[in-house]
């Protein structure tokens, strides 16, 4: 039986639980899934294909993970940098999200997004936004895989004015979403421990557990909420979050910044997992998550880039590079986040993390075509002793040439098939140019 | 007058004393050096010149300088990763340069770096290793900007068997290239203070002095070399630098991150300048230097990527992040670092480290024009609120279009136009799988 695609001629590093490397191999697709993964042997021929793929000799991997983000605060990369968290948040970020969240606004920096993370080999990312119904409608549009949390929040917040109905409309738009697409796995998103009541996050938690769905919560960023936490609750964030049973398997924390090695026994125990967000966390001097304790008690870790109002970029390349070597300088210690392991992390183990480990994430038959191709033939990646420590420590974003998701191109030497990326980028223009005016009226 | 050629249509940033950006501007050259930087008004046609750049609605900067670099250690980039120092260095470095380090192979390895280095907009850079005098036939041909220091050790090295020959070798080379070259400024690089005796430091800073060139040493890089130079000599390595005569303002101290407030004095009072390297300091655990504090008194810093070994890439663009991010998060201060000094240390404050502050680093006119055009239409550069920003927070190198020195294209449309990039990384693939059979065998 012949088979849909082939993807030849290359260094394929599957991060099967082998961390298998075939140095000249092809992949090949069936229906959206790898329907076989070997190496080639020199002068064979490639099984039939009605359609291929020439790697032209670069790197075949699966396509990267980013665990956490909010897609549309791509409107506000560069706005508000260098600045106290406070200044940034209230005096920047708060405001313009109150002015300039609207439904047609969450659809441009979603597709900007988007646009972004796939140029730079991303196939799955985890999103927790508010209107998110609006970004699952520009996700399915553009065809990459999501975990696309609706926020919750005691606030008023964009479509959901009235906090009172947090959790209804989260849970209203979890079971709209609930199997209407496959790439797309609905999910509800509570701000923090300090935004959210302990009433908001049980109700928040059964709903997300009613409906098999991911639970995701920013927890233990900074010191501030701890401290916070500690003096209304007595107790560390994680420890509260406990309390309140929200933790579990199917919980994501996201930051665990702030946590001392009681709070990852608890987070151990419980099966919950934890997105990693070092180039945030470094940006806005939140602190440095102990990961290499994440790591010793075996706790699923995955990498997130967070939104582009704290990064400022949503690039994993970059973000494992930072990775590898924050946590290095941070130990002391050359041998702690070895490449293969942060790879992983941007992997498998964020796949895991987010619940689709099963389904993305790694290169193995009857897995999803999710698969990204790297163009090798470039100074900065030569010469190639291991493809691995390239991609964490040499290439980029940019070195992405091929992307699919379920098998289908999204990106065909770094064009975009789904994105009107010139349309996007002008909207977004536009829209930014209106920001910086009436951020300059508000400060004025 | 007529203009030689005129860089026009973008946003220029001119890291001058008022860091003033243009918002559309362009840039006229003439014999070399910038001789016009003025914006543009609506309908205002360009005055004549010879050869004309569209930037695109880009961003149009100094190019960046790489104030500490290997060159021809691209050779081994991703040879060895992520073990302890001393595996590294004796086990797998220093083996792979004493079976490689060829005159021959220095030249491939050193076109590979200037390659690398111009594509992601680096136009000055500067070195120390051995056969420098082939490094330097090398930049001569590429027509990078360097300052290129001729390693001194009390070991046998690459070119110098006899180490009681290093000191007259380094002096020889650098008065074989005093003033041969426009853009090359020969130095000398004593490798550091715990493999250079204190008779090598003297006399090697005396034959810098005497020659009115750069005196380079790798300083305070770890805890290790402290923890020596202490048992030696019981005092820091600053101060055994400071009692051996060897700081002044022709003296740059790379990596200095094991130094305390008195270490810093010294440093402020002799005038010396630092060249911080994070990613390497971070990758090989080394430590944080207390940049911040350099700043406080006024130590001029540049930046460096340091050689492929141990970062594994020379982009300033990504080392310009990491540095932004890094101190923020290590003294828990979102303001510290910001992209404006930041980028001042990959541009200007780096020319004046190495001593070429007057010549280059800046738009400004009377300057050499040495300049780079970046392509801003790109997602992960949408919106532009602030050009500074998105340089240190977001550009790749991979987004450098063009690329000048001394008002010479070196780069156009991503293309190398004084280096045949695909020969080079044929030659540089080939030896890679020499060095890995050799590495195999070496360790059996």
């Amino acid at each position: 039986m012949e088979f849909d695609l082939i993807v030849a001629n290359g260094t394929v590093v599957t991060v099967n639980p082998d961390c298998e490397i075939i140095e000249n191999g092809f992949v090949a697709v069936r229906k959206g899934k790898i329907a076989a993964v070997q190496p080639m042997t020199p002068g064979q021929t490639l099984p039939r294909s009605r359609d291929s793929i020439d790697a032209n000799g670069g790197i075949i991997m699966p396509g990267l993970v980013n665990t956490h983000t909010h897609a549309p605060m791509t409107l506000f990369r560069g706005l508000a940098d260098d600045l106290p968290l406070d200044t940034w948040l209230n005096r920047h970020i708060f405001p313009a999200e109150a002015a300039f969240i609207t439904n047609e606004n969450v659809r441009w920096g979603t597709q900007l997004a988007c646009a972004e993370m796939l140029l730079s080999g991303t196939t799955l990312f985890c999103d927790g936004y508010f209107l998110e119904e609006e970004v699952a409608e520009v996700v399915a549009n553009v065809g990459i895989r999501a975990v696309l949390g609706q926020g919750v929040i005691d606030f008023p917040a964009p479509g959901v004015p009235n906090p009172d109905e947090n959790v209804r409309a989260a849970t209203a738009y979890v079971e709209k979403w609930a199997g209407r697409y496959s790439k797309i796995s609905p999910a509800l998103f509570c701000h923090s421990p300090y935004t959210c009541s302990s009433r908001t996050l049980k109700k928040a938690k059964a709903a997300a557990a009613a409906n098999c769905v991911l639970f995701q919560i920013h927890a233990a960023e900074t010191a501030d909420e701890a401290q916070r936490i500690q003096s209304a609750s007595s107790v560390s964030p994680i420890h509260y979050l406990k309390s309140l049973d929200v933790l579990d398997a199917d919980t994501l924390l996201v930051h665990a910044v702030w946590v001392d090695d009681r709070d990852i026994d608890i987070i151990a125990q419980s099966g919950a997992c934890i997105s990693h967000n070092a180039e945030s966390n470094m940006k806005l001097a939140s602190g440095i998550a102990p990961l290499h304790k994440f790591r010793e008690r075996a706790i699923i870790t995955g990498l997130g880039t967070d939104g582009c109002a704290s990064n400022n970029d949503q690039d994993l390349f970059r973000e494992m590079d930072m990775v590898a070597k924050l946590h290095k300088v941070s130990t002391l210690d050359p041998t702690v986040m070895d490449a293969a392991t942060v790879l992983r992390m941007a992997t498998i183990e964020g796949a895991r993390a987010i619940g689709l480990g099963d389904i993305t994430g790694s290169i193995e038959t009857g897995k999803a075509a999710d698969l990204i191709v790297l163009d090798s033939r470039r100074p900065h990646l030569i010469p190639m002793y291991h493809p691995v420590s390239q991609l964490v420590y040499a290439a980029r974003g940019s070195d992405v040439r091929h992307v699919m998701v379920d098998g289908r191109l999204l990106v065909k030497d770094r064009q975009l098939l789904t994105i009107d990326t010139a349309e996007v980028m002008k909207k977004v223009n536009e829209l930014g140019r209106k920001i910086v005016q009436r951020s300059f009226n508000h400060t004025r």
